[in-house]
């Protein structure tokens, strides 16, 4: 066993309340001491971090899908450990596990949160860390049940997905393309646009930076869209809405465009072409699903490894980078998902 | 036979788009003679007509769910009408029918346009004139299966219904509370509210004049809303999206709030609401549900004829009163179902 008290946890805390986009005085960076776990307890030492626009609504006040993170507690990540000390006997030491450890670097798991599920045990021979933090993870969760239960594509389909080059995204994508639906990212900028054609293999992406986007989706789904996966929201989404084909799906996953805002959030206008083209805007909130995903990783494992589905992640390394890597997601920097790697296995 | 040629076709055209409310200089008036039908046609005396927040949406420009009215066309209007002369053998002189006359005391009706169903026989031993245009009629079915098919109520659900004392409103409010929900209206004026709860039965009703719309929404449903049924848009929408429950369901009939916009609509800025909610918005148009409307017809007689369900409406006298009546639902100053009543039977 580790000798404890040499350990250091430092830790990024939540210092303020950001107006708009996270500054660095909205964080405070602290240290504590590492301990032995309570009885029934474990001790994670964490390895990557997942970095997710839902962070952003977190640090909000008011409760949303998920309490907010509170002044002064230690941010909310999600992530993957692996097990350092074990006083739980479902749980060895060098188990790899999964669960919201927070940008820390030892996560103290307690007897109750280890009965209560918070942590769960993942199988590298399945997948890497960095494919259970993406398209085995939450946000492969996230599009996979958005797409499948809330979206219901039928081959033939048109799929539009914005943040394409997102981890969402790339799940929604692929996994349309596998369902034989035509895909069509949106993404900013022609860099992104090409990765996401050549490297996920979606039929086409558009570049909402260049320029005329109901123009585009015009010419891209000259049938209209059948499914819209929103991760994006404002004016996006309101382009898309003038495109939908009768009986069109939109799943509504994220408004990356309005977390930051320090206005009000931008409705979309067009919400009426619901009405003319009998379409349908659903919410989708991924814990829900949790019954189901082992069912889904088998699935996308499996199209993993037959090579159907890639699972493409941008990594940043060192905890302290957290709040700068934290806003490329805002400023659309990161091509794939964005990882913070902690430590080393 | 009548002698056709001492009749006179008043009829009401588009003279113009409007811009904002229709005023006055937005129709003309002409006249035309009445002739005989073609064979295979039928020509209707038109008696009553529906006058719907939906004929705002047919007087702009672009296609909608359906096609606009051109300038200098008559303007279209549902309605019922009696049948002066037949040379068509499913039709007889004397029988009540329904389509859409438009605004004129004429109807020719030619082969083509009855062998495709433009017209149907209505049975006045199931309803009165008014009930066909009301809960038996396109306002009725329009609510019935927005409420029934889109909003799958349970009992013990709470629906709140927008437009509470027009024609859908009156439908849906009532139609919930047969099925054992709770029912809470929104209207205009505390006149109209108490008319809501005392005439049509429904639980509450908030009057979105009075102020605090969220604070009464907290107040008459607070277990949240399950089922929004919106006839209205704006502002209403926004603070209902604030109210729902868990894996609500809302259905968009109409916004009738933004159909007089000189400026762009306004997009329900609290839409995010879906995505914490799990919640749903789904835009219904009535005529997909033609084939089922017998069906829904029959179910909604019963209650009429058992006491369950009250049909209500606003009765205006005269054709040329056709222009300041329309307004009157733009202004919210309707008690039920708006009907210009234009030939005694």
């Amino acid at each position: 066993m580790e000798n404890l008290s040499t350990l250091v946890n430092h830790q990024i805390r939540l210092a303020a309340r950001p107006n708009g986009l996270p500054t660095r005085d909205d964080w405070s960076f602290t240290t504590a001491p590492v301990s032995e776990p309570e009885e029934g307890g474990i001790l994670v030492k964490t390895l990557s971090l997942s970095l997710d626009p839902a962070m952003r609504g977190w640090m909000n006040e008011g409760k949303s899908y998920i309490a907010p993170v509170e002044i002064g507690e230690v941010m909310r990540a999600g992530g993957i450990g692996v097990v350092l000390v074990s006083k739980n006997s479902s749980f060895n030491v060098g188990d790899h596990v999964t669960g919201a450890p927070g940008v820390q670097h030892y996560w103290p798991v307690g007897d109750k949160q280890v009965a209560r599920g918070d942590v769960s045990k993942i199988d590298l021979r399945v997948g890497t860390i960095e494919q259970w933090l993406n398209v085995l993870g939450m946000p492969g969760m996230t599009g996979y049940f958005g797409l499948m239960d809330v979206g219901q594509p039928k081959a033939g389909e048109t799929v539009v997905v914005s943040g394409a080059a997102g981890a969402v995204g790339q799940t929604v994508g692929q996994l349309a393309k596998i369902k034989g639906c035509r895909t069509v990212g949106i993404a900013g900028g022609a860099e992104k646009c090409a990765w996401v054609v050549n490297e996920l293999g979606f039929d086409a992406c558009i570049d909402y930076k260049a320029g005329d986007l109901k123009a585009a989706l015009k010419q891209q789904c000259p049938k209209g869209v059948d499914i819209y996966f929103d991760n994006v929201g404002g004016d996006i989404l309101d382009a898309v809405l003038t495109r939908i084909a009768r009986g069109a799906r939109i799943i509504i996953c994220g408004a990356i465009s309005q977390y930051n805002n320090t206005g009000a959030v931008k409705g979309p206008a067009n919400y009426l072409s619901l009405l003319v083209n009998r379409a349908r805007m659903e919410g989708i909130v991924v814990f829900d699903y949790a019954p189901r995903f082992h069912i889904a990783i088998a699935e996308m494992a499996g199209y993993l490894k037959d090579g159907r589905m890639k699972s493409r992640e941008d990594i940043a390394v060192g905890l302290e980078h957290f709040p700068e890597t934290l806003l490329r997601l805002f400023r659309g920097e990161n091509f794939g998902k964005l990882i913070l790697q902690v430590a080393k296995d």
